[in-house]
């Protein structure tokens, strides 16, 4: 670390998996020695084909300066890689480079890579460690924290997996300013959850300072540990999602069952976007039940809106299919219990709550308001 | 449960993940009541083209007559089946049945149909609950207790999967009574190991008392309780296999390099019988060392032998490769850590001990004893 370098360590406090999230500018540059701190003395770095040419050059010479023996694994971009078939690719790899119990798999890339490898990482012999190194905004405040690793099946998103918690998280916020805009808006829409999930202060600062996140100034780092703290405070709650974890899936019941429709094309619809209309949604569907104010979702859909965020089913380029095909997507998510579905509602911002068995009949009203014109 | 069955409960006391494995002949009768006594809604039965046909529909029968709704998934049987193609499919097959995380897999065949559905129901939805209806010996007395579970990469045997301890394991050995002959004498060599490890007197009673076993007697139930009892007492100590409970895998490591070199092919070698001259080699091993008394190695090979199991490299179909071969396949294994070679040796029967670091040249000179006429 130079001295110009500020480092925010947020932990996460599980017992026996304790570890550490650190973030700040250009940690990437300590990493090697981070790294081998754990005490590994091979890596297996998991990497994409936009984010390897970027960074992993970097990382894999800071790890052999370390004396670790290190294998690169580089996947195609995109959701579809968390497959099977990657699946198995990344743990040949893993096996090939003789990976053992102590050593590491290292996911250098988005949430797609962070789930992946940290699947990999959870099965490969039984479990080997593995260290996060986020490399998008969505991963660092969220995807890289709790432990939750998957693949998608043809059922859906992330319904296959295990918890494996990672040894270390390495969010250097620096690494972000490669990252597209639009990705970068969908991390954002993450940030602002943890506000509208239980902490109006922080919302209310987003409001305030998310030019900074975007800009890359000391609000960034604020930002991506102020999330860190919010979601590990959860996790460390009830780390195997039978609570109060779900209160993170705000957004995430219409998010996922848009993602779905629109069949995980990023062209139409990344996982961050669905998050953001999935927000508003979720506020105003609160509203429609007279649970919370008018006004506090229009605050929601006003900042998400600024921030170049969609907020409307109007807004899923090639549409948002019909409200039967809505509800069946969302019959089949994760979030439904003995049949009944499960939604996080809001009584207003900074007060969201698990609201377990709401009709269906409920869900399509209101979806007929917000659509309207697609059914005929 | 009618009076004439005998019922013996053998706990697995892991905390909150503790559980019960019952062993009786006849208990597949009151399978119904007892896995709907778990809770659940749905059971997804997972099974193989063999076991399917004999007792499928007795279990399917049994739960639906609880209540609990049933989905069927037949596989080939055989060790090819614990691939990730097969995973893939059972893990689509749970989720088409809608299994939810207070559901059931069920697990109704030998070791590959139990730890294939296991390593499912491990990862379907990060978890859901399941019960092993272990219908060999093996699976029985090993393999349907401690929780590994998982299935094979191109690297080797068992090197994917997760720690998934079932919530009930269900042990009807009657179900052994269909089981061809050299599937009971390959289940056969893990009960006799139990003594092996540390139970000079268990092994003894079976010397006395094998005979019981393969027949049916109540012998066969005593041998496959107190086989649970051991193979739990150790995993208890040793849950994640960090110590103490590579005991287990005595004879495993020849055992398991000569299932390699015969590519895994039943028709060559069974698991147990890989064991079986496992278990001979690791006490001639342990003698060759000057460990061990030549009389218990010789013991330890008579009783084998008695049961119709193979003691010898010789006994391999086809041949056990050549040592060079044999030593590659065993550095592959999983029980290499930081590059030495790990065996379970012994000090006589009932006297087993983790060895770690043993020299390649050690093992390289005692397979040149065993094989000799091998090399040129
Ligand atoms: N495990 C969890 O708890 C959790 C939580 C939320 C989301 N997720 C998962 O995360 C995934 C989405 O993650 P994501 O949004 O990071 O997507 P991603 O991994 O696909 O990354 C988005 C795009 O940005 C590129 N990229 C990444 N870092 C870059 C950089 N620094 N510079 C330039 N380009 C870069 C990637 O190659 C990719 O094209 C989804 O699969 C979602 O299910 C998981
Ligand atoms: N998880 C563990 O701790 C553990 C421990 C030991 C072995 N194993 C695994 O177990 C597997 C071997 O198990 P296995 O020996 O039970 O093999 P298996 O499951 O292949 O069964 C052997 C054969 O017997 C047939 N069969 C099963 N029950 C029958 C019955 N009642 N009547 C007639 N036929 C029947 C099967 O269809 C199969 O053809 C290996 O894959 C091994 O790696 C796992």
């Amino acid at each position: 670390m130079t001295d110009r370098q500020r480092l925010i360590t947020v932990p996460v406090p599980l017992g026996e998996r304790a570890y550490d999230i650190l973030v700040g500018r250009g940690l990437i540059g300590s990493a090697g020695a981070r790294i081998a701190a754990l005490g590994a003395r091979a890596a297996a770095i998991v990497t994409d084909e936009h984010v390897g040419p970027l960074y992993a050059s970097a990382l894999t010479g800071a790890l052999e300066a370390q004396g670790l023996r290190t294998t690169l694994v580089v996947l195609p971009p995109g959701e579809a890689t968390k497959s099977y078939a990657s699946l198995e690719r990344v743990c040949d790899a893993v096996l090939e480079a003789r990976i053992e119990r102590g050593d590491l798999v290292v996911a250098l890339g988005g949430g797609v890579i962070g789930d992946l490898a940290g699947f990999a990482a959870a099965v490969v012999r039984r479990g080997v460690r593995f260290v996060q190194v986020p490399t998008t905004l969505l991963s660092q405040v969220d995807s890289s924290v709790g432990g939750k690793t998957g693949i998608n099946s043809r059922h859906g998103k992330n319904l296959v997996g295990a918890f494996h918690q990672p040894s270390l998280v390495l969010a250097d916020t620096a690494l972000l300013d490669t990252l597209p805009a639009r990705e970068m808006r969908a991390g954002y829409a993450e940030v602002a959850k943890y506000g509208l999930i239980d902490d109006a202060r922080f919302f209310a600062w987003c409001e305030a300072n998310w030019q900074g996140i975007f800009a890359g100034g000391p609000e960034r780092d604020e930002a991506v540990a102020q999330s860190c703290r919010a979601k590990a405070a959860v996790v460390v709650r009830d780390e195997h999602e039978t609570g109060d974890r779900a209160l993170l899936n705000l957004g995430h019941t219409f998010g996922h069952a848009l993602e779905k429709i629109t069949a995980y094309d990023s062209a139409r619809l990344v996982h961050g976007e669905g998050v953001a209309i999935g927000l508003a949604l979720a506020f105003r569907f609160s509203a429609f039940l007279g649970l919370c104010p008018p006004g506090d979702a229009e605050r929601v859909e006003a900042h998400l809106t600024a921030a170049g965020l969609p907020t409307r089913l109007s807004q899923v380029p090639g549409g948002c299919g019909t409200v039967d095909e809505l509800l069946a997507a969302m019959a089949q998510d994760k979030k439904v219990k003995g049949g009944a579905l499960t939604f996080i509602l809001a009584r207003g911002i900074g007060r969201s709550f698990i609201a377990p068995g709401i009709e269906a009949g409920k869900v399509r009203a209101f979806l007929d308001s917000e659509i309207g014109t697609s059914r005929t």
